[in-house]
């Protein structure tokens, strides 16, 4: 009885499948993603009235990958599983979400709560009535779980479920029981926008933060910045480009950085990844006196294989979390405030101009004869064809090594997985992200991925179809899992895959008469070609283009082959005490 | 140093890898399913020496789903992953797996127990210096997880998961630190073989509820046998095949249970699923004064949505775990046991000879002028052209459910995940089952999938293709999601799939010359020859067939329609205190 009257004191009444779809839309997604199963069915329903369309991935991995590079540049993402087996599907790809901070809110279509209480025998169930093992299980990969058992709780948990996600910038879990979709909650509620602004720093700390950092700042003699991923996933990237050019410090980035910070600046000295850097590059940021590191990630991909050389007494970090100058850390003082303030108090630096960055085809690529595409000449090519706000994604392997010598025009958007290094991530998140681009009216999204992590989610080139995505797909044809080769198995047969016939696929996933374009490129030459082909290069272009770029075998760029050599070594490690 | 005296005391020592996988080649493993990641390359080196190959799949979903379908066919069966990013990409596989009772070994190629120990941020990880979240979330869905961090307790601790993947019939999880692969055991123990027999029953307890079944059979006057799932998943078909033969009583079998017994005995009667069997199988089954379950599990797929008309007061149920004698339970009394000594002690039965089962072509389809495929015309005669000791596969959806109608010859293995029913899982089995055929010398391996279906793992041709396995593809292209528009959303575009052209696919999947024949009918007279094909249809055929089979968007198989009926009914049924 108690629950009758709770519900006739609702004065706008919403379904709240309604609700959650509204919030959806109103913190930016306009497209959902996932596939149809019958635990969710009804919720579909509620989509296209919210005012968002729903995308229709061929599986929910490549769901959860396609979501992860929409949220990359959209900012959130959602996507719709059904219970059991579609959620677990898409598991590796919100860990990876998780891991590397992108905001991906995971809606679970749930049997309904009667059927839950009485432990029922149902389809996509472990048998044993456990309802709660597969939340129990992506509760190790959300920063919010949210089980919608009640629709009195409904709004609030939905809400602080959005909330979390956005703000910690990692995926969140919530359930939507069958019976729960169109129980009513208060549509009054949406009149208020989601708080989604950070909570500020106690002010007296952030102060005494500000003028620790000024303190080194001013007594060092050549400083620099470091940008890393954290800086673009927690969202401050408008106050590292103010400190960057109010300081005109020379700016570096890491691998998981790039993008961050235009490459056309004058202080703009290319990537640093210890050993995986070029010379000077190494030089100029292993001999800075002040490291301001901002958003750092220091991960064995990130770092060629930790192989940084900068000492923890020459630097200061800025988090999300907290700041720390050499070994004195300050928890609870989020980075963006800090920034913003050693940005406008900071006056005059002692600036040491750096050398130029060389981030050039080396001379004996350029002087070479061979027509052979090969990696040390194709990827700082590369950075000649691209154009300002292209979103460019490379797949874990030669392209997301590759890709550190691309030198970049201006608010280019660089998708990738350094640190969770799932293949087959690429191909799913150019969906999202070409899709996303769609939305924001982003001429080019491009891909680069390797034959073997293709295999894995080729199909998704089926789901840019169905939507009518425009991507270019470049498929590096050098058969195999050459990462690995560098890593173990040279020439063993577990490192090769069969080859396909990888530009026949659009045709066979049904693409209409003129839909596809598709290439395929042995040379030098006629990569260039290509380059200047304005049919294929052209961001109106309606035609998703395909391209199979053959490499050999046995090539890598530079900086994988050093990675993969420490991996190797560490692999290898025999455990101390044995 | 005491560690080392005990290395120094091994007289045979072998590596920890070589150790599994010699385990592996002794429980009947011949195959190893999964991918190669930077974690588990060294232990891969292990597999050929051990007698074992490497199938190499394109995605760990699809290893997994082959693994389970590798299984059935086998008895055990193996994949290999790679932490965090691999294994959970398979985790759903797995969890169809310990939800059916597939025995299937899972390892996973860890980082270092140094690397592990000291924190390490590796690629592959969430970044947080945790190493256990994937094993916790494994442990959900194994029924032993092995975490090999100690040489000392490698070689006790493999052997414990092998044995217990066996006896429960479920997955289980080891993990292979890259320093532990090779580390040394004594290989002395591989003289032993592992004890894999089922602990004997107490033999008074046994003797007593042998009594109390032999009591109620004797009394029955029209008594019946069901054999469901878990007379095939718990090893005990041959007790049951003889109770069949001495008892001569009437004898029908779930979805689930289908293939377990040969219906070609004069005393099969069909297929027994509630409200989704037909006619004369539902009279006989629920006019029986008892009714002996095998291996019951009473899903809502599995029991057209729970309706089942028979009573507990009138079954006695045989499990692996317990025997259950109408309400009096007898925990710890596995069913073999009892099922042999009821066999033998029973004498003469009462026996009420039952209705002749029906599991013709209805009249109607039979008379019907229309060249169309329908369901209702499909199943039945697929019976006709079937081989006794095919491997017949059938994906959720209209094909799991319209095998029902289909009367196997003898020997058949049918293989589908009625409970878990996780869709795309058909095409990954049918690689694992027709490599296992291939192994045992079965002849064909036949799957039947939807278009729907068959998008979420169709890349898993290529690896049929890449082990020159050569199954009979049939893709019933009827536009979509057939089974999820019967629950909800039937024009929705939710339930639509993108058009592909499936029969191209071998092809672009690298097929050579002459290795792929490909079909498409669309009219019964087209199935009748394609059924009398010689080329097609022979067993000795080395070619990979691919047929596409179109039926309507809008026909299903009966016993489907009246499921979703009643999983729409429960999906929708308000919680009763809200």
């Amino acid at each position: 009885m108690a629950h009758d009257l709770r519900t006739q004191e609702i004065k706008n009444p919403i379904d709240v499948a309604e609700y959650l779809f509204k919030r959806l839309h109103e913190v930016g997604v306009r497209s959902i993603h996932g596939l149809p199963g019958d635990y969710n069915l009804v919720a579909l329903d509620y989509i296209k009235p919210a005012g968002l369309s729903w995308v229709g991935n061929c599986n929910e991995l490549n769901a959860g990958y396609a979501a992860d590079g929409y949220a990359r540049v959209k900012g959130v993402a959602a996507i719709v599983t059904t219970f059991g087996v579609g959620e677990l599907s898409a598991v590796n790809a919100l860990a990876g979400a998780y891991s590397e901070y992108v905001p991906v809110i995971h809606i679970v279509g749930y049997p309904s709560t009667t059927a839950q209480r009485d432990g029922l025998l149902l389809h996509h169930t472990l048998g044993n009535g456990d309802f709660h093992a597969f939340s129990k299980m992506s509760a190790q990969i959300s920063c919010a779980v949210s089980l919608l058992n009640d629709p009195h709780e409904a709004a609030t948990l939905i809400d602080n479920a959005i909330r979390e996600c956005i703000l910690k910038s990692r995926p969140v879990y919530i359930s939507l029981p069958t019976d729960i979709v169109q129980k009513k909650v208060d549509g009054d509620r949406l009149k208020t926008p989601l708080d989604l602004s950070y909570p500020p720093n106690d002010p007296e700390k952030e102060d005494y933060v500000v003028d620790v950092v000024l303190k080194y700042l001013h007594a060092a003699k050549n400083p620099i910045i470091l940008v890393d991923a954290c800086a673009i996933r927690h969202r401050a990237l408008a106050e590292t480009h103010e400190l960057i050019e109010k300081s005109g410090l020379p700016v570096f980035v890491t691998p998981m950085g790039k993008g961050a910070v235009s490459e056309n600046l004058p202080n703009y000295g290319g990537v640093y990844a210890g050993d995986g850097s070029n010379k000077g590059v190494r030089e100029r940021v292993e001999s800075a006196d002040l490291v301001l590191s901002i958003g750092g990630i220091k991960s064995d991909f990130n770092t060629a294989g930790f192989t940084y050389r900068v000492s923890q007494l020459n630097t200061i970090d800025f988090h999300s979390y907290a700041v720390k100058v050499r070994y004195s850390e300050y928890p609870g003082v989020r980075m963006n405030g800090v920034l913003t303030k050693v940005a406008q108090k900071m006056g005059k630096l002692n600036i040491e101009q750096g050398p130029t960055p060389n981030n050039d085809i080396p001379d004996d690529e350029i002087m070479s004869p061979s027509p052979t595409i090969t990696q040390a000449w194709f990827w700082p090519n590369l950075g000649q064809w691209l154009d300002p706000n292209d979103i460019i994604i490379t797949e874990t392997g030669t392209a997301n090594f590759g890709i550190w010598e691309t030198r970049f025009p201006k608010n280019v958007t660089a998708i990738s997985q350094v640190l969770w290094g799932s293949i087959g991530y690429a191909t799913g998140a150019c969906q999202g992200a070409a899709l996303a681009a769609k939305e924001m009216g982003i001429k080019r999204t491009i891909l680069f991925t390797g034959d073997g992590s293709f295999q894995l989610t080729a199909q998704e080139v089926s789901t840019m179809l169905r939507n009518k995505l425009n991507p270019i797909i470049f498929v590096i044809c050098n058969n195999g899992y050459t990462i690995e080769r560098f890593i173990h198995g040279w020439e063993d047969s577990y490192n090769d895959v069969q080859e396909w016939k990888y530009k026949d696929l659009p045709a066979a996933f049904g693409a209409l008469p003129g839909q596809v374009a598709t290439y395929r490129v042995e040379t030098k030459d006629e990569v260039m070609s290509l380059f200047k082909n304005d049919e294929f290069a052209s961001g109106d272009n309606q035609k998703l283009r395909f391209v199979e770029l053959v490499m050999k075998w046995d090539d890598a760029p530079a900086a994988l082959r050093s990675t993969a050599e420490s991996t190797a070594k560490r692999n290898a490690e025999a455990a101390a005490n044995n």
